[in-house]
C-alpha cells in the first residue's frame, strides 16, 4: 500500500512515532526545514503530563490540558498528522507498519513512544491499583475516587465501610506525592458536608515509598519538608516500606523494621513504577539495538541507534546519557524537560546528517526540579546560572503554578487553566466532579 | 438491610428516584419543608442536557455541563444523595430497591427516571447510530465523528474514503438541527487546513426527517427559515425520508416520492425516537397504572399515580396532561421546562397532602420554544403575555445563548461556557477535540 502522506519526492520523509514532549519537539524543530514529517501517534492529542493527576483528582477538565495535534501543527503543510498505533518497524526497508496496515516509509525516524507502567513483574496489580499515564488512566482513578466515598455513604457496615475510606498511594515520587496530596484536599476540603453518613474528612490517605524518602530525586532537605507538608495535609507517610501483595480489597506491606501488615482500602493508585515502550523491544528486534533493565533502548550520544544513523529515539523510551564537557557522561532522567530537550537535539542531528555536518552528543541541562503538595504548599529545587536554589511552601506551590501553567501548550489552555485554578481555590471546590461510567461497587462486594 | 439515610422518625420520608430537570426541580422544592429526602440517581452529576450536542461536537467539557448533585445540595441536612439504580418498586411495602441491594422505605415517591433513546423496534440500530442522552453517549459520538476525519485521512480508496466523509444525522427536532449544524460548521470552519489529504470542507452532513418539515413542534415559517440557515451552513435536509435500514457502512432511505436510495456513511448519530425509562414498565406492574404507547406511566391531573396518591411520576417517563382553566385538557410535550414545572407540581401536592389540603392539577405554562442551527443563526418562537413572538438568525440565536447559560445550573458553570463560546466563537475553534478510546477504525474495514 502506498503511504498516506503528501510528500515531495525531493525531500527526505521523516516518521516521527510519538507526540509526547520529545515527539513533539522533535516535530517542531523539523518544521521549518525541507523535510515531510509525518507525525504518528494513538491518540489525537500532545496531553500534558506534569497536570494529569489534576483530572484524576477532577480539578481540571480533560480538554484543559490536551490539545489536538492536528491543530498544533496546520500552518505546516509539510506535517502531516495520522492517527495510528506504530506496532513493527522494517529497518531494512526503512517502513514503519501500523496496526492498521498503514505503512510509513522514511528516511529518518525519530522514536518517541514514551513509557507505560511498571508493576515490576506483578501485573495482575493493575486491576487493583491503576496508574496514571493517559487520561483513560485519569478517568479511571478520578471514578475510583468518587465511587469510593459514594459507596461509603450507602455502607452500613462499619468494618466494610473502611475499606471505602482509606485510600493508598504507592509511590512517593512527584505523581505520588501530588495525588496523595490532593487527594487529602479532596477528603478535607472539598466533600466534607455533602455526606449524611460518613464524614469525608476522617478519609485515610496513606503514601506508601518502598525508599526511606519521599522525592528521591530531591535534595533530602526537601524531602523532609514534603514529608512536613503532607503530614500537615493529613497523610499518612509510610517510607521505606515494600508492597508485597495487592488484591481487591486492601495491600500488603512489608515495612525495612517491623512485622508486615495489610491495609484495607478499595483504592489504591500506582505511581510507583515506569516501564518503556513495549515498543522498545520491536526496536532492538529490528535493529540489534540494546534494551537496559528498564526496556529502554541504548542509542549513541547523538541519540541514534548504533548502526542505524537514521533512527534516533528519544524521551522516556531511551537509555541515553548526557555528555556535558568537562563531566563524565551522566544518566539523563525520565523527565519531561530531558525528552523535550532530546527531541530538539535529534533533530538538530538529523538536519545536520543532511547537511553533512557532523552530529553532536546529547547535554542534558537540568534546571532543577518541582512538586506540588495539594494548596499552598510544593517544594522548589531550580539549577540557575548563579548556583542551585531550593525553596518550599507557598512560594514553591506559587513557583509551582506560573511554570506549569507557562508551559501548557496552548493560550486558551493557560487561561482555562488558571482560570478553573483561581475558581477552586477561593471556593475549594473541584469542577470535574464528573463521573460518567458508575458501576456503584456492590455493597457487600 | 435498613435504610442508609438519616431520617427522623417524626418526619415523612420523601425518596426522588433521577436528577434530571423534574427531580431536581422537585427536590429543590422540598428541601426546606419538614421532610427527609433521598435523592437516587444513576449518574453522580445533573446533567443540562440542552447543551450535551456541544460536548458531542467537541465545543465544551463535559464538566462545564454536569453539575455534583452532592454538591447542589450540600446545605440541605434533610436531603441525602444517593448513587444507584432503582430496578424494583414494592408499593405494598413501601419500599424502592435499588440494583446493589440497597432498600430505600418511602412514604412519599416521586419518580423522575427520564427517557432513553427508542429506535422504533429496531434495537440493533443503536450499534451504527447512536444517541445523545448521557455524557457518554456524547463521548461516543464525539469519537465517531473525530474518528471519522482522521481515517478518511488514512484511506487512500477514493470510494471508502466518501464513506467516512458521509455525515448522517437522523431525526429533525432540536437535537438533530443542532448536531447537523455544529457538523457542518466542523467540517467547514474547525477542521480546513489541518489535514493533508482530505479537505474536511468537503464533509457531507445530511438530516434525514421521517415527516415534511424540521422542527416540527415550531410553526411553519420557522421551520422553514431553519431549513434555509442549515441549506446554508452546507447541511443537506431531506425531510419527508423513512429511514429503512441502518448498518455499519451506511443507511437506507424511503422518500415519500420517488425510489429508495442508500446512503454510505460511517458517522451515522441518531436524534429521532424517545422511549420512557424501562422504569416505567416495573411501576406499572408494581402499581397496575397504565402505560401508553411510548411507555410513559399514564398519570392523574394532580401526577399522583391511580390508587397510589403518594406515588407520582414527573418528567418524560409521565403521560400527563395539562390542565388549564377554561381549556380542554392538553398533553404536556416531553421538554426540560414541562419536567421541572412537573417537578415543582409534584413536590407541592405533596406537601399539600401532608397538609391535609386538596392536591392541585397540573398547568404547563408554554414559554414556546427555541433552536440554534450552528454560529449565530437559531429560530425562537415564543409565548409571551403579549402575544406570540418569533424571530430567527442572529437574533435568535444570540437569545438561545443567553437563555442556555441563565439555565445552566451553577455562576461557575456559566462562566466556563461562556469563556467555551466565546473563545470558539473568536476562533472557530472547538476546545474539546479530545479522543481518549482511541481504536481507530480500520482502513479496509
Amino acid at each position: 500500500m502506498p503511504s498516506p502522506t503528501a510528500t515531495n519526492p525531493a525531500r527526505p520523509r521523516v516518521v516521527v512515532i510519538g507526540c509526547g514532549f520529545g515527539g513533539l519537539e522533535a516535530t517542531k524543530a523539523l518544521c521549518n526545514a525541507p523535510v515531510d514529517i509525518t507525525l504518528v501517534d494513538r491518540t489525537n492529542h500532545h496531553l500534558f503530563q506534569p497536570l494529569l493527576y489534576q483530572v484524576a483528582t477532577a480539578g481540571l477538565a480533560a480538554p484543559a490540558i490536551a490539545a489536538p495535534v492536528r491543530h498544533l501543527f496546520r500552518k505546516q503543510p509539510n506535517v502531516t498528522t495520522l492517527l495510528g498505533e506504530a506496532n513493527r518497524i522494517d529497518a531494512a526497508a526503512r517502513i514503519v507498519h501500523l496496526t492498521d496496515g498503514t505503512a510509513l516509509p522514511y528516511d529518518h525516524l525519530i522514536v518517541a513512544a514514551g513509557a507505560t507502567h511498571s508493576y515490576f513483574g506483578r501485573d495482575e496489580w493493575a486491576r487493583f491499583a491503576p496508574g496514571l499515564k493517559t487520561l483513560d488512566d485519569a478517568f479511571e482513578i478520578r471514578r475510583k475516587v468518587l465511587l469510593a466515598f459514594e459507596t461509603a455513604e450507602k455502607e452500613l457496615d462499619p468494618a466494610r465501610r473502611a475499606g471505602w475510606m482509606n485510600f493508598v498511594v504507592i509511590g512517593g515520587g512527584p505523581t505520588g506525592v501530588e495525588m496523595a496530596g490532593t487527594m487529602a484536599e479532596i477528603a478535607r476540603q472539598t466533600l466534607p458536608g455533602e455526606f449524611r453518613r460518613i464524614d469525608p474528612a476522617s478519609a485515610k490517605v496513606l503514601l506508601v515509598e518502598g525508599s526511606p524518602r519521599v522525592l528521591q530525586a530531591m535534595p533530602e532537605d526537601l524531602s523532609r519538608r514534603a514529608t512536613e507538608q503532607l503530614l500537615k495535609l493529613g497523610v499518612e507517610v509510610r517510607t521505606a516500606s515494600r508492597v508485597t501483595a495487592i488484591d481487591a480489597r486492601g495491600l500488603e506491606v512489608r515495612p525495612a523494621e517491623g512485622e508486615p501488615y495489610r491495609i484495607e482500602s478499595r483504592c489504591i493508585i500506582w505511581a510507583a513504577g515506569v516501564a518503556a515502550s513495549p515498543l522498545g523491544r520491536e526496536i532492538a528486534a529490528a535493529t540489534g539495538a540494546t534494551l537496559d533493565r528498564a526496556g529502554r533502548v541504548v542509542v549513541e550520544p547523538d541519540l541514534s541507534l548504533p548502526g542505524h544513523p537514521e533512527i534516533s529515539v528519544v524521551g522516556d523510551l531511551a537509555a541515553a546519557m548526557s555528555h556535558l564537557a568537562g563531566h563524565e557522561p551522566r544518566p539523563v532522567p525520565g523527565v519531561s524537560p530531558a525528552a523535550k530537550q532530546m527531541g530538539r537535539t535529534a533533530a538538530g542531528n538529523l538536519l545536520a546528517r543532511l547537511e553533512g555536518r557532523p552530529t553532536k552528543p546529547f547535554r542534558y541541562r537540568d534546571y532543577g526540579s518541582l512538586a506540588t503538595i495539594g494548596r499552598n504548599a510544593g517544594v522548589v529545587d531550580l539549577t540557575t546560572p548563579f548556583g542551585r536554589v531550593k525553596f518550599s511552601g507557598y512560594p514553591a506551590w506559587l513557583f509551582w503554578l506560573f511554570a506549569h501553567v507557562y508551559f501548557l501548550i496552548g493560550f486558551r489552555n493557560r487561561m482555562v487553566v488558571l482560570f478553573d485554578w483561581a475558581s477552586a481555590y477561593w471556593s475549594r471546590q473541584r469542577y470535574a466532579r464528573v463521573v460518567t461510567d458508575i458501576e456503584p461497587a456492590p455493597v457487600d462486594g
